[in-house]
């Protein structure tokens, strides 16, 4: 018996927003979607075109509230390719939201915030 | 400039019971850790033996208190080779807390109420 990553989720509050973010920050590019004809909720899935990995991204028509994002410090950790290029991006897109040089890490926060860590290439 | 998935973190609270559920669950092994000789902290990475993406947790020592999980709804889903004996499997473990019969999918919780969704392999 075997298990395997597939997904993981997070719910957003503006759905397109979201995938903009994801596309512009990060190059992530819609793969697929459930939509029921009544429901009250999207779900899309960005790819990154490298990896079999997925984000879910859940949108409830009827939130409008913030989510309350916990304090357990979940993210999701991306490799750029090119990490100085990236970093260059990011600032520029006001995103960057913490630093840690000494680590050679950054994050950035996407429009719900939820930390998206970039790492280099190793 | 590319990005791609490597890993999403969740911090916990317990790290030896969360490697052993991880482990007895759903077959998840250890791949890597950091541990600062001085450090407040554990940073353990788990593999699933098949893809390149990872599940970090990360323990903080001093915390005591259970993590405020938030209501975004984050978790991470898993795609099972065989889902009728992983149903079997979690079912005994006691840790199936949602189960979608319509939906072909069930949920199970993490030691620290992290919930994993498991899919069957389509």
């Amino acid at each position: 018996m075997k298990f395997r990553f597939d997904h993981n989720n997070i719910n957003v509050r503006d759905l397109d927003k979201s995938l903009a973010f994801y596309r512009d920050a990060v190059g992530f590019h819609e793969v697929g979607r459930i939509e029921p004809e009544d429901g009250g909720f999207v779900i899309a899935y960005l790819g990154d075109g490298a990896t079999g990995h997925r984000l879910e991204l859940t949108w409830l028509r009827d939130r409008t509230e913030p989510y309350n994002l916990g304090d357990n410090e979940f993210h999701l950790a991306l490799v750029a390719d090119d990490y100085d290029a990236a970093y260059a991006r990011h600032k520029e897109m006001g995103c960057v939201c913490y630093e840690n040089p000494q680590m050679g890490i950054y994050f950035i926060a996407d429009p719900d915030g939820y930390w998206v860590e970039i790492l280099p290439d190793k």
